[in-house]
């Protein structure tokens, strides 16, 4: 039996995606190999290759303006990489701090630069997303970066701010494709793969064409993205096996209807969980209405003590990978496109239940 | 019809592996989720992480004195990560170019020291191994880099020298698991997955754990082997598909009776297709016989217009990816551990009868 698979990442994907891969890893579309086989610079690989960077670009609704980049090492290589490639002659860089990954992006930059926070939600507990009155911008930063979904703490950027002329960069690992974005207003987001859009080790980086030129020279040019970008992605040999199931998952979300009927989906999804979480008692989610994240739905019990009787019964019904980040405790569920309506609808009824047997 | 597939990389795998990945693609014996589905921090997944580096381990008799650790971005990006690890308070370290790749390594060095070339053998077209009188080692190198087989040149290392207390640092991407090694001479000994040991997207390095503390303040966490080192290759997500194909095919090469057994069988495939070039005038390898790789056999035609046809004659037999990189020319054909003595017989008929043809 196939569990629901709640897990925060690596996570559920689709089942029509596992199914094709598996009727295809002998022999692709007969070519006599696996597509783990291909050469990277073949026409087979490169057809591969086109299409997934293609779907990407339409799926996200890219605009010209913007280069779709296939890299390695995550969100926490990119941590790294945003700064080596951004600062320019410029020393600072701002940094909006809305929970774990955010704060571990502004601290990975400090290796780089000056890099200030500011805002922080933290003395809340990182409820909340602020509002831009709240961000103290440096008139000399290189770009202001957020984390527009916080995969441990739950909470969303329904919206980004427009800013003018600093770059906006955003962490959208855990949210990427789950909605559409205005691509426009960024300078660049950058996400792992292993939430919506595939499997660990393939990093999507999306960047404005005219921030290409801003590298520092101790960037590692398997890592510039400039490099990276004049040889579409094949500067180094890319994850092509990672790039080959992204590409699947963006064929099914294009059968789903793409990014608008998707939203809709989650946005369903999301509110039948938070509505049970609010309607009780029993269950709690701290994050503010208006910042919950559709994708990661932290939530604690009113008895703690319970904890591992919730996680083992959930077990028992097939609903997995339901305990929370050790940082926040409690429960999450992770919800990401590949999870159906009915795996929510799963979990409510099991919630409910439980709730009722503890009575 | 499964092709015979000579590509340098990504590369043939054995059909076992495959075939095992397809029958656990939507199901890992009864944990009711794909490999690809799995949080890296579950039991699941950690089992399958645990057995792929013990394995490693295991295959490769790597002392006690040495860690392994499991990255990403291949050997180009290991060439920057290198130095960033590795140079401490000096600010040099020696080059041995024995090829294409290996001059890869000495120019990205630049970026971070005095990359100083110790020996270089361009001037006679990459064909043979320096002999250690040769290597115009510097008193103050961090280090002392190697690549141990050439990919494109065809160039492989029968031993290394022993260097006394400077590091030796080895880029044995494309002929990792082919061989025994002696780890215990190296510093450090890097290499892409993808020929080998797995798919793209994965990069083992086994570095001696007295070197962990030599990082400079710009190396980006994920990349720092200490940090890799101290999280068990789990700082950022790792390419968890990767790993478990890496790991099934760490036990399909116990099956096979280990590094001995497979050297053996490489050494008896190698022997054929160079006695086929050797005894014939229509074909022609370069290297210095002592220092011909037994993975990587670039050959060249007498007769260059031949290519297509060579190609084409061959492609038509199910002999695949033979084209030679375009820095060398001609023909390469990659016999890695997956490829069977019987694809190599293949090729050697094919090699035959096409030169009667000519005549």
């Amino acid at each position: 039996m196939r569990a629901y698979n709640f897990s925060a990442g690596p996570a559920a994907l689709p089942l029509e995606v596992l199914q094709q891969a598996a009727d295809e890893m002998l022999d692709w579309q007969g070519s006599g190999m696996s597509v783990m086989e291909m050469s990277h610079r073949g026409r087979e690989y490169t057809s591969i290759h086109e299409a997934a960077l293609g779907d990407l670009r339409e799926l996200l609704a890219i605009p010209s303006s913007h280069r779709v980049l296939l890299m390695q090492g995550g969100g926490l290589a990119e941590n790294a990489i945003v700064p080596l490639n951004l600062l320019g002659a410029r020393r600072r860089a701002d940094y909006v701090v809305t929970g774990s990954w955010s704060g571990k992006s502004q601290k990975e930059a400090l290796r780089y630069c000056d890099a200030h926070v500011a805002v922080s939600t933290a003395a809340g507990g990182f409820v909340r997303v602020p509002s831009l009155d709240e961000w103290q911008l440096s008139p000399d930063a290189a770009y202001v970066h957020v984390c527009t979904n916080e995969t441990v703490n739950g909470v969303e950027f329904a919206e980004v701010p427009a800013l003018g002329d600093v770059p906006l960069v955003a962490d959208i690992s855990s949210h990427m494709l789950s909605r559409p974005l205005d691509i426009a207003r960024y300078g660049a987001l950058y996400g792992g793969a292993q939430k919506n859009v595939g499997i660990a080790g393939l990093t999507v980086v999306i960047v404005r064409e005219d921030l290409l030129d801003r590298a520092l020279a101790i960037c590692p040019s398997a890592f510039e993205w400039k490099t990276v970008a004049q040889n579409n992605s094949m500067y180094n040999t890319p994850p092509t096996y990672a790039i080959y199931i992204a590409g699947l998952v963006c064929q099914w979300l294009k059968r789903q209807g793409g990014l608008a009927e998707i939203e809709r989906r989650n946005i369903a999804k999301a509110r039948l969980l938070y509505e049970t979480i609010d309607r009780s008692a029993f269950y709690a989610n701290p994050v503010q209405p208006d910042a919950r994240s559709r994708m990661n739905v932290p939530f604690t019990l009113a008895d703690e003590s319970r904890n591992a009787a919730f996680l083992d019964g959930a077990r028992e019904r097939g609903l997995t990978q339901l305990k929370g980040h050790k940082s926040v405790g409690g429960m999450r569920a992770s919800i990401y496109n590949a999870m159906p309506m009915a795996g929510v609808e799963a979990l409510v009824d099991y919630m409910t239940a439980f709730e009722r047997e503890q009575a």
